[in-house]
């Protein structure tokens, strides 16, 4: 739907929308003719809401891609996938909790290891601990200077990973990687493909020059690699899109990160189930959409650990009987890619989806549990996950009338 | 998809695919409740895939939208068959094994009977004997020399219609038809609506004129009518688009000539269906993808034959048997567009598809027959027909993650 139009139509009212997003929810059967994780878990909670509620497939980006988490998330918020995407600069930068601006260029890091002659000979540096990568960065952080008053900004992430941004007018983050993704060759040069990013890579270039002068004496850190350079664009707001406050209940960075992209409120890190609860019931009355992210669903599947992400389900599940004494309006229920335990990593698969309403402005299906082979029977259909909002915001009376 | 996008996308590995295509699968029941041919049919082997796979409803364009054979094969291939559509004349070059090149215009041509006063008198000149086409055919290919070095080719057809190709560097194929599709009235001057175009009409309308004196003492073929002008406009590979080397497997010339179009190596025409099945063995360890072609269920939807193409369609079952000692790790069965008998004609319906993989990568649904009203069940849904090779591709690992 085209914004303009959308933004025509968007109608306030006093209803509350949630999402409750089991990451990587999506996945396969361990042997052919069996049940997927979601299939498998005992959910009594959610097959009621499948039974009063509608059933759907959806496609993350289309058919037959396999998303990241950001594009992925994204479409959850109604954004277009593919022309809204989010560099891995910013996507590094957001699982750190580092506040991007709109003046950032921002690039994931690995320390590594140079011979004498300036080869890389380990692109992980042997996976130095991370308080290692801690020290370094603030000895660089301490050191360098760069000039034109351009800043620049480190951040560990774990081992040998951290976060760069460089911050500064102008700049623009079409650069390419200076990580050879190869050992025997020199790391290469920062090149910008166009004039801002032309001017972000000559302060890369110089950033790079002075890391190798201060790690010189490091071992067996003595550099720096860097990949997915990325300008922070921001995006417009939900509230700007869809006229709703919106808040996020999530655990883990990345999430949070998304969801400060697309404007949301994120509330402090709940430490358990059971403080993101609290939160929801503590903030209901003061928005109007509220994004829940539950992240372990995927972390089990990319461990291939099909019980564990059953059992995740299941406490889920558990948790979302609560959801009851709070009544929303338009309850939706999915994840954001499929993360099947037998491929250990995000696949393409669509992803099963529940929409429940409470005021009776939904139609429903012939369902009556929530799984992958339910949810292909489903009333909603196969649709692109982009979409599934839009679905959200009318049964929530937000969408008026197109036309006479 | 976006090409590049999926480009940067695209991985190799040793993955089998295959399309088991047969033409004008898709049919109607001859009474109201009563099954389709596919459903008539005894198809064991197909259910028993059907059962371990999961099924889909094609669109070859779009709803309501009744393809021809080009445009629906290029939809099966993943081309746009809108955008990426080949002119009516490229297609009958095709269809008559004619190797055209990217200088290339062609038509359609019709022998036709002009009275002395130069109007039509019979469109197609009592549908004279395909032998006296090809004299004339030769005739005037050994009489007639265009100026400024223009090549044409002429080819017959059957009875009255033949192919025309005018070739030479510059030309447009964007020309009107001569043939007026009434009679009482003179055939119509070519006209170009470009600047290549009215070069290439300037030759066709001298071609016409020496036409006109070589056929004088004819009778009744004395003239011509052209139909369908196209210029043949190279498409990217699918080797180019997926990374897949391709193989066609196929008895008629125009499915030949498409899949040679979109640059698989056709291998040499197979006169049973044993022996495209050797074909296929013989060729299996050279190609990544293979294209196999059943025409029968078309002609006999065609030509209103419901028991023959039922009986095509037990034939075909019995030749998939067959294919489980390749054991392709993709299967894809499926038509080009709707045939059904009681129509003797294409048709609007979307197509029934069958996907198995044995890889386990596959969701399943509860299907356990291949049939048009089963597949409206299907797991994968009602999807456009140009998207089944994505899914294809994905469920064969060649698709890697977008976005982090």
């Amino acid at each position: 739907m085209d914004q303009e139009i959308l933004n025509s139509l968007i109608m306030k009212n006093d209803s509350k929308i949630m999402y409750l997003i089991m990451d990587g929810l999506g996945g396969l059967p361990r042997e052919a003719g069996g049940n997927t994780e979601l299939e498998t878990a005992k959910t009594p909670n959610m097959d009621k809401l499948a039974e009063e509620g509608i059933l759907a497939l959806l496609d993350p980006i289309g058919y037959g891609m396999t998303p990241g988490s950001g594009p992925a998330h994204l479409a959850l918020f109604g954004y277009d996938p593919i022309n809204d995407n989010v560099g891995r600069g910013i996507l590094s930068a957001l699982g750190v909790d580092f506040p991007v601006t709109g003046k950032d260029v921002c690039a994931r890091l690995n320390f590594c290891t140079l011979d004498a002659d300036g080869n890389i000979i380990d692109r992980r540096a042997g996976r130095i601990a991370s308080e290692i990568n801690e020290r370094l960065c603030k000895k660089l952080q301490d050191s360098i200077t760069l000039s034109d008053g351009i800043e620049f900004f480190l951040k560990t992430e774990s081992e040998h990973r951290a976060l760069l941004v460089i911050r500064g007018d102008g700049l623009g983050g079409n650069i390419h990687d200076t990580d050879p993704q190869q050992t025997g060759v020199p790391p290469l040069t920062a090149e910008g493909k166009d004039e801002p990013s032309k001017k972000a890579a000559k302060y890369v270039n110089e950033f790079l020059a002075k890391v190798k002068e201060v790690l010189n004496d490091e071992s067996p850190a003595n550099f720096i690699l860097a990949r997915g350079f990325a300008k922070h664009e921001p995006l417009p707001t939900m509230e700007e899109r869809y006229g709703i406050k919106c808040a996020a209940i999530a655990q883990y960075p990345m999430y949070r990160g998304l969801a400060r992209l697309v404007g949301m409120k994120v509330l402090p890190r709940p430490e358990t189930y059971e403080a993101m609860y609290q939160q929801l019931a503590d903030n209901y009355d003061a928005y109007d959409f509220f994004f829940i992210h539950f992240k372990k669903t995927d972390s089990y599947g990319e461990d291939g650990n099909f019980e564990a992400k059953v059992k995740v389900i299941e406490e889920v599940d558990t948790w979302v009987k609560q959801l009851e004494s709070l009544n929303p309006d338009v309850l939706v229920i999915t994840g954001d890619h499929s993360t099947p335990a037998i491929m250990q990593s995000h696949s393409w698969h669509p992803v099963p989806a529940l929409l429940h309403c409470r005021n009776g402005l939904s139609r429903i299906d012939h369902t009556n549990s929530f799984g992958e082979t339910q949810c292909g029977q489903g009333g909603l259909g196969r649709m692109l996950m982009k979409n599934i909002i839009l679905e959200a915001l009318a049964s929530a009376g937000r969408i008026q009338k197109f036309g006479a």
